[in-house]
């Protein structure tokens, strides 16, 4: 079996390396901004709308440099990857594209708007039982069968990298030298990661938060104890995408020392936020991809200076989306 | 009284000083691509994603050039508008960031997120009844009153300059010089007209089209004629921002010699697209936005050619949202 790179922690070469090999491959998404948020959060809130990104996520940033940094022999033998559904949207998109072979491991309560998305790019689905099987154990050992390029969710250095090009434009922001503070969605760790890398080299002024759901804070205590700590639950929240159990191994190594703390919101902060997107900012956000705008909106962020909050995804079934509009 | 200007037909000039005014006062929207949109369209479709405009509409734009063009003296009387929503919450803001005084007039049938976002922006609102009240009428008397500058919804140097804008910034996307048509969503034919003007000067090339509901195609058959049609009807479509009787005389004057002609979707298409706007694009976008998008998903747009569709505005109820993103 073969990992998908060497396992070298990723630099700012390697984020900027991936800037170049994305250009015109991803869409550069705006920063919006709003009065009403503004007067909400009691600061000033831009919010970068990553849920704009193909596949509805910026897991496409990562999926894409992985996909076009692999060798022509790689190539052939196809890929795989697990995921909880916006990883596996992007690396199927980014296999599809590139007419490369791809698997994905998905749990079986993931998401049908995030299986659809998977199915859209042809890709084959292996489902697998998310409270009594081991996603790794399952794609290491197909991988070694078919010799296929393991793209792990949050690891590997061209996965770090290509999310670190969301870093790389806030940084170019011309209201950048502003932000007192970036605050990020984190699951696995590894668009913190990308984040991190790019901020310090282009924004070393900024701190970085995460935020995470309640009952999924391993990075708010991992960043504490500065050890990666483990979450117990492994259900219990609506943001599906952040249920990760620890920090990344190679993303907590760059984040430890880069990233100035974690955040905390309820479901009901994240419902409150994905109403407001939609009300005022005419965006689709899923839970998971509105946890940092929660943070925002419930003033949970340190500090009263201009703030910067990325909307990550919008892959939401429509069900549990139209719940959340129309309560009161 | 005073009209909101001159009266002079606008040109390619006043687009441009528009774009220099507004630079930094709007947000340059994305145009955005999707792998899914292309297939059911049959050909490459851009979307410029305008519903992410501040207050949730192009009308934003020239509301904002207009305000910004007022004289110190007209700045102390105030202004008014009459609107169905957009035009409305797009100058109540605009207004409202340079402290200008600002009453609206409009029918006590708008959708209530319209409304609430003119509350929002401090203005005063008059409601008036749609079927069998003159709401121009009523502007103007109350205008005179209060010697204050009418800002007129589709028509005026400054507004039409202002939605111009818009078009410039189609312009100068990358991939625009692939496009063999922009198609634009017409209600007084304000936005279609400031894109005529900067098309016609940016990229000759590109046809221009109008796209409008079922029951209100005055634009259509008014191309056809050569002449200003009425629609009969006064209701009996969901696209609200799009109910408007008769092309505005100033629009249809630049429009006319340079809209290659006219397009119509019925309300089941206009649905359909907000359906995949949520789907796929991320994107809320109201009916009366969507429609343009409606005519490229149902290959109602003429030639296989690249395209660029507007999603024009996102101001729209959650409960008529919630019933058509959850429709079979």
């Amino acid at each position: 079996m073969k990992y998908d790179d060497t396992g070298k922690l990723p630099d700012i070469t390697d984020v900027r390396a991936a800037g170049q090999t994305l250009a015109g491959e991803i869409l550069a998404t705006p920063i919006l901004r709003c009065d009403l948020l503004d007067q909400q959060a009691g600061r000033e809130v831009w919010v970068k709308a990553e849920c704009l990104q193909h596949t509805g996520s910026f897991k496409y940033r990562g999926a894409r440099n992985r996909i076009l940094n692999l060798t022509q022999n790689e190539r052939e033998n196809g890929v795989i990857a697990y995921s909880s559904g916006n990883h596996a949207q992007g690396v199927a998109l980014a296999a599809k594209q590139e007419g490369i072979t791809c698997s994905i491991i998905m749990p079986n309560d993931t998401p049908k708007v995030k299986i659809d998305g998977v199915l859209a790019s042809k890709a084959q689905i292996i489902f697998y039982d998310r409270l009594h099987e081991d996603r790794q154990k399952i794609a290491t050992e197909l991988a070694a069968e078919q010799n296929a390029v393991l793209i792990e969710p949050f690891s590997g250095r061209f996965i770090i990298a290509g999310q670190g090009t969301l870093g790389l434009e806030i940084a170019a922001h011309p209201h950048s030298d502003q932000f007192e503070a970036v605050v990020t969605n984190a699951g696995g760790g590894g668009l913190t990661a990308g984040i991190a890398l790019a901020l310090e080299a282009d924004l070393p002024d900024c701190d970085l938060y995460t935020c995470e759901p309640e009952g999924f804070d391993d990075h708010m205590r991992s960043f504490v104890s500065g050890q990666r700590e483990r979450n117990t639950a492994l259900s219990g929240t609506i943001c599906d995408a952040l249920m990760t159990q620890t920090p990344g191994e190679m993303s907590f190594a760059i984040n430890r020392g880069r990233v100035r703390g974690g955040l905390v919101v309820s479901d009901d902060e994240v419902k409150a936020a994905m109403r407001f997107a939609f009300s005022h900012l005419k965006l689709v956000v899923e839970p998971g991809g509105a946890v940092s705008l929660a943070a925002a909106l419930h003033r949970k962020v340190p500090g009263t200076g201009p703030i910067c909050v990325i909307a990550s995804g919008g892959n939401v079934d429509p069900n549990l989306f139209q719940s959340i509009i129309t309560a009161p």
